[in-house]
């Protein structure tokens, strides 16, 4: 399990980079779901720092998938359909001996799905292989870097939330990173400054920071027509109270 | 201002390596202060990635520097001072054009001062330069990646904070990454699962997890005879709520 970094191909690591190069197989679980630039730019990892002859295993779409075995009709959730597909890739796509990687989005700890899935495919005790975690770039750290600020000040906590959470709780620290958010949750926490980031580490990436008050409007602008504009976002911000 | 990784030489990310190919100057001002290893980490990175010629400029132990301007005499703490000496390095180490470097440890935006130190710097407006800020992986990721656990569970906030925070505090959420505890203060959490990490990424790491009622005297033995054996300890963990 492979942390790419969060938009820039640079953002690799260098124990990122010999993974993939040790890898026979790369698994694709999120064929469709996950936007093209996205798809593509973990493509080009793969060429650029893959040594051949490697294959690419995709997923069948699991909600499609009519030949899963009888156990699956009582797996209802998304998450369990999918550790089923990635079960199915695993025994049918790996060889003995082999290494399969999964290139994972930003650092494969904050908010990603793969390890709980790759244990649950290990929990039903179906197929066996050991596994590594390798450490990414987080969005956060993309984020406060291309800010020039720090996650942290000097001996405060800072809290890790998502857009829903906010939206329910307010912000509940003086430091708040938060991400899924869909919906511009800070809009109406007027005493906070807020740096706001969209599309980090990529060519399309936006920036923008000041006191709530005054820049949640131009965000909300500029999240519309850009969303609008290439079909899907993903953004970040660290809220700071002033 | 370069994040390096929290022990890994492989840490580093392929954007970190460019940037120090790219400088002229490497500004190293914690001597004595930081540990040998640490020191010999970061000599490695520069040797394997720098392009000769490069310069290497160590700033004078602010504390004994008594050529220092007039103004120094009122600036009292320790990261005026050290800003100072930093300022000092770069008016009389950096030529016109060239670019200078500061390698930090982990992630510049985690509980480091060095943004902070050129943001004094600047803001006292003797020397002008532009900088950026290049993000690396945390020990945070570190822990999490070698635990093989995430740091966020679905949809819910996790807390970063420190030791004596959480020594005043006691734990104030169900997931609480703690840095900087010189004192084991998750000794009393009973309530919590603890994924704790010691020199992370480097040869001597430790690794220990399971409930703080089980596990929290090994930890505390652990660390105090490694702490002995080496001379320095760096830990990190996770707080999980069972
Ligand atoms: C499913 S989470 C994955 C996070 C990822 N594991 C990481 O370490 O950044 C997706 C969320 O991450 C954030 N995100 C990821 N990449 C981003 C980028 N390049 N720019 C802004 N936000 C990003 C957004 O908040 C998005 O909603
Ligand atoms: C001054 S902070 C710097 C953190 C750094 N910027 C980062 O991103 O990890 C030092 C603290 O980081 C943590 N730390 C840094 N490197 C570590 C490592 N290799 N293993 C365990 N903890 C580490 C410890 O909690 C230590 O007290």
């Amino acid at each position: 399990m492979v942390g790419i970094g969060a938009g820039d191909p640079d953002h690799l690591t260098l124990q990122a980079a010999k993974a993939i190069a040790a890898a026979d197989v790369f698994f694709v679980v999120d064929k469709g779901e996950v936007k093209q630039e996205l798809v593509r730019l973990r493509q080009e990892l793969i060429e650029e720092h893959g040594r051949p002859p490697y294959r690419i295993a995709e997923a069948r779409d699991p909600e499609r998938d009519r030949t899963a075995p009888a156990y699956a009709e009582a797996v209802a959730d998304w998450r369990s359909r999918r550790s089923l597909a990635c079960e199915a890739l695993i025994r049918d796509e790996l060889g003995e001996g082999e290494t399969g990687a999964f290139l994972v989005w930003g650092d494969p700890g904050v908010y990603d799905s793969t390890l709980a899935i790759v244990e649950e495919i290990l929990g039903r005790g179906q197929v066996r292989f050991d596994y590594e975690v390798i450490p990414g770039v987080s969005s956060v750290s993309a984020l406060t870097a291309r800010h020039r600020t720090s996650l942290t000040q000097v001996g405060r906590p800072v809290h890790l939330t998502t857009g829903r959470r906010l939206a329910e709780e307010g912000a509940t620290a003086d430091d708040v990173v938060v991400m899924l958010d869909a919906h511009c949750s800070f809009a109406e926490l007027a005493g906070y400054h807020i740096y706001w980031g969209a599309y980090l580490g990529t060519p399309d990436e936006i920036l923008v920071s000041g006191p709530v008050a005054e820049v949640a409007d131009r965000i909300r602008e500029l999240r519309a027509e850009a969303r609008a504009r290439k079909g899907w976002i993903m953004d970040t911000y660290l809220l700071r109270r002033l």
